[in-house]
């Protein structure tokens, strides 16, 4: 424990960027690399590092476009079936086929339908029946392509046609630049490979792959290095080694301001430090330095920040490198769904679904840790918050980077709502069943999703409300917060509730009574949680008084949270779901039943996009697939239980 | 010339394509091709064959999420600089580093900066000055990835942040669909491996290298087997050979009706043929079949027709093998330039240039040749023209499915006029001094160029149209075709117009008098063409008679076709520029200077979109690169020569 506080910046985006740029050109850094000539079969996907000029014209020769004989057009003035045109084979007429060249003093091709031979056909006349113009039924020599004609410029990526055009003017190589090879050196003593057998304290190290997958993906050669501890020394002897062995080195991560930080040092060590601290958010603790005339990036370690900055920093780089201009992606405008509160003074990257519904395009934001890596593998596209704003407020139209193409987005069916297993398995086996058709789901609790049903940002809400009063599900919180809708409300499934219990139940825990046992410590949910209701809702029915039940007072606020607490031996039982337990390999005593169903507004019960779904739930393919999951009764699946 | 038509049928796109995906469903021939398992490493691009659930959860423990102290936050309540607390190192509190392990106990941690060591620090009671939340500072277990979560669908294609996730939920390996092998048979007996030795008569194979690239952007594996002569012995069994180790056979072409197209029989007599002959264009003599479960396409000979058809039926197909739903591109709706006349029955797919002129979208067709290669590299979007449709008509809005992104077609300068070859150049230097602007330039003559800026169609158009009465260049043409527009006159080259004459000047050809030899044929542009008016004009001034030139009444419509004439021997020479006598390896004797310049109208000369492309002209390297080139003046490059 000996903090020792480096100095972090905080220097806007657009500073950054300057200050990187203004090095790189500076040290010729990021200068396009030297060209490699490859063959036009390894050639695509590759950047053009030259204008590639045509050696020959395409077609080469002026070739017949249709099976017949070659002629001079001027001679064939005045033929008709009536008044045929005698031509002698050699000199003024020759068989051709399609694609064969023409003889010298021929200038059209004469349809086969128009020749009558004479005699048996192989004499040395022909007779023509119709004239023809000149040029007609000709492929002309250059017609593509002209012999000297710029084919493509420099900086083009070969696209296959591209590398078909090159072919046909009759190269065989093409000169590309040599892809920047970028050295991905993954730091931290608590890193490990990826593994399912790892101890508390481990991280695995999966930036290192999303660092070379984004490289790949950009043009360049990812060389992923070892993973190298928290030691001064041997990280500056790797990076040292990296410099002289590659046109970038991407240090991952070691950025920040802690006590084992070591980048910043090292890169000030090796060569200029430019940049520590960047005013974003996610990615705040980004180093940029340039050392030995080669760009040094040290990327932050939350995955989520790592990858943004590595998009924000590193992909100009390599499109810098390779001479290619700079790609932006489609955006579109979209209203967001939720107030979100944004610091002044950062830039923040907010990471969203997107849906249209009812024509609209709505934007609800994701988790924004830089460490839920899960953001971005379900986000659809990136919103700037500028850092002079205080944030978003709902309805507010943001403009949206698109991480999917806008035909897969037209194509989604928005669920918010409460989240349950099953509406992973929709989600999969919708799109395996209808190509092009997705599920996009975002868990914000039951009431979430109706309040979201009422502002018309979803197509349909998962929900399992209890009414405490009647024990009936949904129907009169539908009643009261969406007054008025026109509703169907469809069953999806019944899910066990039960009693996690440590692997083997230990405390033979059978029912909600051992809840009044003195050695049973229980864990709770918050407040307002479904389950949480449920519990209430029966110890009601039973009779148990909450006060009894020790540890009825600590609440968690996911099912994965209690589950943990049993695992870590603070609590010896809490209700949850059957997935829950299965997680934390603990043990599960079923007590409970609660209904969960879809509430879908009647304009989207009818449409066409969510009739595939409604199909799938009540077909017996996927009520099976679901049964066989355990946890869940289906007898219902699909079924209408009320429409209001 | 033993001609035997086969029956080619004109099957509507959406017929051929329900017959198609019939066949591919009751034979299984379309079904996805079976998991391979890779490792993490190694799955960037691939496709899930079955959902992702997660081994573990990402943390997979509660973590320090800040250097202090794990402490349970119920004992900290009250805790201020007056009124510390002590804890006991053990058993309340354990000092912890950001990623560290949570003791079972813990359930929050407090910051170093509230913590006092109590005597050295190394005894066994810490004092806290601040209470700490429940949970607070702690990443707890589960909050990206709760494990049995769903991580990735079935049939997702991993992106770099993909393979991320999979491996955060501990995965090492993930099961992905196998890509598909696709055989790609190249046949014709005229065909030859692209060279610039070949004689005339040869054609270069490029339409297997363009095929081969698709399918691999696809995910596909391609396979591109040797070149088969139309020998159909041979043919029936590499195709037969092909299927039993490919997924898909692709024969290319042979699938017309020609004498030697035997690729239907074939496919007719292995299996099943479905559809020869769609009613498109490009790309109408298609075959589809199936034989032995395995699909077979015939994919015409000419380029485009191969490109597109392999878009439309070999696309799906591979999205299809791989459960990836299919691909739409990017739309945008645009304003046609030309008048296009098409054919009733047929769809006809136009490739378009596309430029934003004054905030609209205008798409100017280019050639519809299906052997013009260069169309396809040019395009910037296909538009249908369905087969119920005439035509378009100037100013008719289509519908434009983009090859390049919308950001690129923005930054797009369109010139439509006269062409030249510093044009190409200009276009290329521009690319890569300024990564993102693109110049897109259509050949429609000086003439046309005009129009087109009358029409808001350009941003600039290239011009040498002489009047013929003062030998004064463009300004007459301005103001009668452009009355009352603001327009700039900037000069891009003077450039050598010259007599094309065989390699040595067997003739001995000096100058324009030489024409009126009787030794000497001479071969001219059409009436219009600028080097023609170029040419009446000097004859007038000479005094020259037109009729007695031998060869002034042959008209040839580019440069390269006089060129032709000549290496043809049909013809001794000809006027037309430097660039055509070096495509086909000709001399040329300078006779004239014509004055190329650029027409812009004013309201454009000002943008920030074409200010890079004037410094460019207007700088010392562009000018040394263009007299490199031979055959121009730059002494006024870049000068405004007039404005109007």
């Amino acid at each position: 424990m000996s903090p020792r506080k480096v100095y972090l910046e905080d220097i806007p985006l657009e500073e950054a960027r300057r200050r990187f740029d203004d090095a790189l050109a500076k040290d010729g850094a990021g200068s396009p690399t030297e060209p490699e000539r490859v063959s036009i079969a390894e050639a695509l996907g590759r950047v053009t590092a030259a204008p590639v000029w045509a050696p020959l014209s395409n077609p080469h020769y002026h070739g017949a476009a249709m099976d017949g004989a070659a002629v001079r057009a001027e001679e064939t003035v005045g033929a008709s079936e009536a008044t045929p045109i005698r031509l002698a084979l050699g000199g003024q007429a020759a068989w051709v086929d399609t694609g064969d060249p023409l003889p010298p003093y021929a200038n059209a091709v004469i349809m086969i339908e128009n020749i009558h031979t004479v005699g048996d056909g192989a004499g040395d006349e022909i007779e023509i029946m119709a004239p023809v113009a000149p040029w007609q039924h000709v492929r002309s020599m250059g017609e593509d392509i002209v012999a000297t004609e710029l084919v493509l410029p420099e900086g083009r990526r070969l696209t296959p046609v591209d590398v078909g055009a090159v072919a046909a003017s009759g190269c065989t190589h093409v000169d590309v630049r040599r892809r920047p090879r970028v050295a991905i050196l993954p730091t931290g003593t608590e890193l490990v490979e990826p593994s399912t057998d790892i101890k508390p304290g481990d991280i695995i190290d999966f930036n290192s792959l999303m660092l070379a997958g984004q490289v790949t993906e950009w043009g360049g050669e990812a060389h992923r290095l070892p993973i190298t501890p928290d030691d001064y020394e041997r990280l500056k002897a790797r990076i040292s080694a990296a410099l002289d062995e590659h046109d970038v080195v991407v240090v991952n991560a070691g950025s920040s301001a802690g006590t084992e930080d070591y980048t910043a040092r090292i890169v000030g060590e090796l060569g200029e430090l430019l940049v520590h601290g960047v005013a974003i958010r996610p990615g705040h603790p980004l180093i940029l330095g340039v050392a030995r005339g080669k760009p040094i990036l040290g990327i932050p370690g939350y995955p989520v920040s790592a990858v943004l900055t590595s998009e924000l920093f590193l992909r100009p780089l390599i499109h810098r490198l390779l001479g290619t201009p700079p790609s932006l992606r489609p955006r579109l405008t979209a209203s967001v769904t939720r107030k979100i509160l944004s610091p002044m003074g950062e830039d923040e990257f907010l990471r969203v679904k997107l849906g249209k519904v009812g024509g609209r395009y709505m934007a609800t934001p994701l988790q924004r840790g830089a460490g839920i890596i899960m953001s971005l593998v379900r986000a659809d596209g990136i919103a700037l918050i500028p850092r002079f704003s205080e944030g978003l407020h709902p309805g507010q139209e943001i403009e949206v980077e698109l991480l999917r193409r806008p035909d897969e987005i037209d194509r989604t069916i928005v669920a918010i709502g409460s989240h349950d297993l099953t509406l992973d398995l929709l989600s999969s086996e919708l799109s395996k069943a209808h190509a092009g058709l997705a599920l996009s789901s975002s868990n914000v609790g039951s009431l979430g999703g109706l309040i979201a049903l009422q502002r018309g940002e979803a197509h349909l809400a998962g929900s399992h409300l209890l009414n405490e009063e009647t024990g009936e599900y949904n129907v009169s919180y539908l009643h009261r917060h969406l007054p008025g809708r026109a509703l169907v409300l469809v069953n999806l499934v019944y899910r066990d509730q039960g009693l996690i219990v440590a692997s083997g139940n230990p405390k033979g825990i059978r029912g909600l009574d051992d809840l009044l046992r003195d050695d049973v410590q229980y864990v709770n949910r918050q407040r307002g949680a479904g389950t949480r209701v449920l519990l209430d809702y029966q110890f009601k029915r039973l009779g148990i008084e909450p006060a009894r039940v020790g540890g009825y007072g600590r609440e968690e606020y996911t099912h994965l949270a209690v589950a943990a607490a049993i695992v870590g031996g603070t609590a010896d039982t809490g209700l949850g779901i059957l997935a829950a337990a299965r997680a934390l390999k603990l043990d599960f005593v079923p007590i409970l039943k609660e209904r969960y169903d879809l509430v879908i507004p009647h304009e989207h019960y009818q449409s066409e996009l969510l009739r595939p779904l409604l199909e799938l739930i009540r077909g017996e393919g996927f009520r099976r697939q679901v049964e066989a999951l355990g946890g869940y009764d289906v007898s219902r699946m699909g079924e209408v239980v009320a429409e209001l």
